[in-house]
Order: structure tokens, then sequence, then C-alpha cells
């Protein structure tokens, strides 16, 4: 075998995530094992030329990386404690979605067992595994990211090592993650109100992504003035929030939505205005959202 | 004065976005009158090629299309009640900020006085009037604003009328904005996440704003739902998200941050999985927002 040919991989669980990770690697040419507890969800892979094995030791031995894509961390321990298969020279990669906390276990489960490991995170459905845009990010052992970047770039063109420390992948995932559900919550409240007054909620979505689009041109902003740790130059206020406070409660009542959601949002503004924030730059609410 | 020539246009109300619009229209050559209550304020637009009157006859006298952009609603009538200028032939336009309620409170006002009148949203920040892509949204009086829709692209190359009902442009404004403290919030707690970790928030910027790019993706998708009202097709569940809950309140335990903005949240999906969404679309949200 040379460098230039694809190095073998194999991918343990077959979910939807699991099998779009193997279908990557075998559009890449990597020769791939694939392993799953339901035997059956493997053969549309087998159909793509995946090698199939009813064995986890059969699995692990089959490759040099080894991918788990389990339902999570506990579910993966339990099926690699079954296996007597050696790790010498191989590296193991979860994929599973779950907390810092559940990677960190994880870590040290394959610390114990001699096991060199990293923690990823696909930042993105499973249609896009496998395009040159699609966002991977790692954390844990350096040397086995080093030895493996070139095939795990075949899961997505932006693959990056976030550090060593194991649970990094998953604190960027529940980090960055932590606007997914608020702001999904604040566009169905606007398609509830919309709702209620006729007006189809697809009329609401090119502004709504235009409004993305600005949320995310100002974060750089809130970033620079949360890192300096001075918010004085703000030119969205926290007063100025504190007024559209009411109307938020107000545009709710009139347009027959539950607001039940908002007040605590609302009750961080009066808590960065009590603390002093009132003309400063909404990003002070990050001092008021750190547990003191 | 021929078709060609710029119309005059007078601006009430010299604040950050009052003095923006007041640019505006000067750099895109119309006769600009401008008003405000402390005439200082008017100095570097009249160094700019403003008249500037400290009479508000005078200043609606001025001009065809007055537009006003004062504190509030209530502000903007206690000033015009105070004019005994002539409206005939004139259109009213109100860009301040406010409520849906608000601005049909406006309207049934400028109705009993003859005033023609639309009232409009700058979806966008004072810098951003005057540019080609720059939103702004109105609704009222359909006639006038044909008759003047040339001169309100001076302030933004992308000029809407939404309907004739004057309260759209402020249904939108809060239907579409609600997701602005929500998504901001979350981007503020994952950054008090990474303080409390040492990792600076200007390092999640770009994953945030991709997050935000792939959430803008989606929302087409959960319009689609929304508006079928059929949830069944869901990708992300409604249980997928209730498994998040748990992990998120464990970052939230595990980083150091507040989770009392989280849990009405979490509270929302409960209610959806109980009442029979859960292996529906997350979208399915929008139905228990709604107050029964």
């Amino acid at each position: 075998m040379t460098d230039h040919q694809p190095a073998p991989v194999t991918v343990l669980g077959l979910g939807s995530m699991g099998s779009a990770l193997a279908r990557a690697f075998l559009a890449a040419g990597h020769p791939t094992t694939v392993w799953n507890r339901t035997p059956s969800k493997a053969a549309p892979l087998v159909a793509e030329g995946a090698r199939h094995t009813t064995a986890v030791d059969d699995a692990v031995a089959a490759s040099p990386l080894v991918i788990a894509c389990l339902t999570g961390y506990d579910d993966t321990r339990a099926v690699l404690e079954s296996t007597t298969a050696s790790w010498a020279g191989r590296v193991l990669v979860t994929l599973n979605s779950g907390t810092p906390t559940g990677a960190r276990g994880m870590a040290a489960w394959a610390a114990e067992q001699g096991i060199r490991f990293l923690d990823g995170a696909v930042k993105d459905v499973p249609d896009a595994v496998g395009k040159a845009g699609t966002l991977l990010y790692y954390a844990g052992d350096p040397e086995g990211f080093a030895e493996h970047a070139a095939t795990l770039r075949a899961l997505g063109g932006d693959t990056v090592l976030l550090g060593d420390e194991p649970d990094l992948a998953k604190f960027y995932e529940s980090a960055v993650g932590a606007t997914l559900l608020p702001a999904l919550v604040g566009f169905f409240a606007g398609a509830a109100a919309a709702r209620n007054r006729g007006i189809p909620a697809s009329e609401l979505v090119p502004y709504s992504v235009r409004w993305l689009t600005m949320i995310g041109e100002i974060l750089p902003l809130f970033a620079a003035e949360i890192d300096a740790r001075d918010y004085s130059a703000g030119a969205s206020s926290v007063d100025l929030f504190l007024t559209g406070a009411d109307w938020d409660l107000e545009f709710a009542r009139d347009a027959g939505i539950d607001d039940a959601w908002l007040r605590p949002l609302h009750d961080l503004i009066r808590r960065a205005g009590a603390a002093g924030h009132g003309p400063d730059s909404i990003a002070a609410l990050t001092e008021v959202i750190r547990v003191p």
C-alpha cells in the first residue's frame, strides 16, 4: 500500500449519520468495514461496496481508524467493552451526539484501555457529509488526528482539530449550538403570530433569513466587546432592549401568542440594567448569564 | 420642477436614525427640510445642505412628503397636533420604533385629521440607510406610497409595500424580530460558557455565523410544515430536542451559566411532546406557542 491509496476505515453504528459517514468514505475510495447492532441496516452500504461484519472484534481489527457513531457514549462503551481486538496502532473517533461531560468520561475510559482517542462533531445534517464546505471538528489525540486527517477529510472539506482536551468538540457543539433552540422558538413565535393574522409563515421567511444574516454580521462586534469586557460603545443598548421588552409583551398579547418563554429573557435584560449596564451594549447580558 | 428633479422632503426628528434618513435624502439630491425639538442637532445636516426650521408648521408646509422619526407614536402625535399647516396633498410617513397597536392608533388619528398615512420600518442600522441592499418596509395608503416610492427609495434599494393595513410594517417588524433577542441570548450564553473555560467569544463567532446560516437554510422547510400544518416529515423531531434539553441543562451546570432562560423553552418542547408531537418536526412548537 502506498501513501496514495485510501486507508481502510471502520464505521460502527449505521443510523442516518453513521450511514452517511460510511457512504462518504466509500465515495472517497476507502476500504470501508461497517458494523451495526441490527445487521440489516448494512445492506444498502454493502450494495455500495462496504464490507459488512456482524462481529465487533472483526470490525475493529479491520482498520487503523475506527469511527463510532452510536446512540451515545454509554452505548459506545458497551459495544467496545465486548471486543477483545487489540487497539495497538489504532485510533478511535466518536462522532455521536452528547455533552462535554460525556466526552470526558469516554476519554477517561479510552485512556484506561490505552486507546488513542478523538471525539468529534458533525456540524451539519447527514446529507451534507462528504461535501467540500461541510464542517467537522475534533478534539483529543493530536498525533492520532495528524495520522488520519486525510481520511477524516473525506467526511467534509472543513476538518478542524480544536485542541487536545477531548471534550472541546462537544464544548463547542454546546456553546455554539446554544443559539439554535432560542432562535427557532423566536421564529416559531413569529410564525404563530402570523398564522393568527392569516399570514403564511413562508411570507416571513425571506425577512427572517435577512435578520439571521444581520445577526451574524454583528456577532464579531459583540464578541469583541465580550472579550474586552468593555460594553460602553454599544449601539444597541440594554435600555433599548428594555423598551423593546414591553413591546414584545404587547405584541404577544395582541397577536395571541404565549409569552412565558419571553419573560425570562426580559429578566436577563432587567438584571443587566440593575447591574448598571443600562446604557451599555446588549452584549453585557453575557455578564449576567454567567453564574456568579 | 420636472419629473427628473428630486422632490422636496421633510424629516422630523434627528436622532441617529432620523439624521441618517435626512442624510440619505440629501445624498440623493432631494431638497431636505429638517426639524428637531433640540435645534442644535440640525447643525451637521445644515452643513451638508439641509434647510433647517424651528417651526413644525414651516417644516410640514415645505414638502409633499413628511417623514417623522420621533421617539414614538405619542411623541409624533404631540408634535403634529401643534401644527396648523394644511396636509392637503401631503403624505405622512412614520419611521419610529413601536408596536402594531401603536401604528393602528397613529393611523386612526391620521384618518381623523384627513392625513394620508404610511407607517414603515427600517430593517437595518442607521449606517445602512441609503444603501442599495437596505430593506425598508411600509404599510398604509397605497396611492401615497406610489406617489413617493421614488423618493422613499433613496432610503434603501429594497423598498417594499407590505399592504394597506397600516400596522403591517410593525407587525412584520415584531413577528420577524422575535428571533433577535432569543438568538442573541443563545450566543451570549455560549460566550459566557466559553469565557468560563478561557476561550474567547471571538473563537466561537465563525462557527456561530455558520450555525445562523444553517438555521436560515432550514426555515423554508419549517415554514412549509407550519403552513401545511403537517409536521410528520420532520427530520429534527420534538423528541430529539427533548433529549437535547437534558444536555442543555447539563452543559449549563457544567459550564457555569444560568439556565433560567432555557427552562421555559424546554417547557414548550415538553408541551409539544405531551400534545402528541414527539415524533413530529420541531416546527410543531408553533402550535403550542399559539394561545388556544
